[in-house]
């Protein structure tokens, strides 16, 4: 992805048909998809590329990898392959698995996102204390950009801080309390919404009001 | 799984026809099969069944899975529906994801084991310090048991010590350099090996040779 501002839908919802009818409803408004586990467990790899292909947008493959390196890299090859433009890795599990993430996604030319905080009350109990230290590693590590969490805009700021000109993407605006105008403020470039998208009776109509907040705040 | 000592395979391979003939050849030997997604994300999770139904033990499905509650919630349900007798989590994201976890698990009335720490050098970066933690939330939030690295044996007594007769299931033995009777006498339950097994010329003379080995430090 280049370096921009605007909107990444995350289609958190577990049936191909249901995926497919709300990127349809909201491509218009959309800068690229992100696809987690419980779709892609539910209709296969296939959805990814069937995603691109109605789209025209990236297809983010939001995996959260989290194991050694050569269980990493074997992860990302796949969902390289089947078509993902990025796909979203944790940093936690240290610099070597992180490292064989960003030595695939170059192979591939493809993006990396490290996951340097999370939205969840949960991300309080390790992964704040290591945020700072996780954006430093995904600098070091040549990621294309981070996972910073909407809920938090201050971890935003400091994250933003630390990483230069790398890319940030923000989940947790809308249903989770984030708001997209002060996520692109605190220094985020694409924020993440779910729930208040496809959830919502009109998810273009959902999906256009969002993207007329990024563009009031920019 | 009920707590005994013995082996798991760690069917690290990409392929169907591997997979299966590795198990064919060592299945006299095990315990149980853990598979991971660089196995499922190439055949289906239709692999947990088939696997099943040829070897009669329990398969584990290695996901490291690392997302927020509900996410996670989703990922066990699939992994379960599929026939995984377990799931290995990550405990890094906090107590909430762990629960949603244990929660599935309970639900199911299957086995979700939760990581305290791993093998791999990288796990010194964030996770050793928090393996005590870990494995105290592993005891709170009713795991059936945890991941603790072969490669550490002294990691492996501190963590027994926390969580009294939870399970213990250990990677790292062989090609990592943990040695399966040290891992065992240290306190761990079951002993994970993958490539010493199907990297082998004879995979069934090389599970059965570390089965001996178990069986000499009992």
């Amino acid at each position: 992805m280049k370096k921009d501002t605007g909107l990444i839908l995350a289609l958190d919802v577990t049936d191909r048909d249901s995926a497919l009818s709300i990127v349809e409803d909201t491509v218009s408004c959309l800068d690229a998809v992100k696809v987690g586990y419980p779709l892609i467990l539910s209709t296969g790899l296939s959805i990814i590329d069937q995603l691109r292909d109605i789209s025209h947008v990236p297809v983010i493959a939001d995996l959260k990898v989290a194991d050694i390196p050569n269980t990493n890299h074997l992860i990302l090859q796949q969902a390289y392959r089947a078509g993902a433009s990025g796909v979203i890795v944790h940093a936690f599990t240290g610099q070597d698995s992180l490292m064989a993430c960003t030595k695939e996604a170059r192979k591939w030319k493809r993006d990396v996102f490290a996951v340097t905080q999370m939205s969840h009350p949960g991300a309080e109990d390790f992964l704040v204390d290591a945020a700072e230290d996780m954006a430093k590693m995904a600098v070091n590590c040549q990621a294309t950009g981070v996972v910073a969490p909407a809920t938090r805009p201050k971890m935003v700021r400091m994250i933003r801080q630390i990483i230069g000109d790398l890319i940030i993407i923000s989940p947790g605006v809308g249903a989770q309390g984030g708001s997209a105008a002060d996520t692109i403020q605190a220094g985020a470039d694409y924020v993440i919404i779910g729930r208040s998208i496809y959830q919502s009776h009109e998810p273009g109509a959902a999906a256009k009001q969002i993207v007329d907040e990024i563009s009031s705040a920019l």
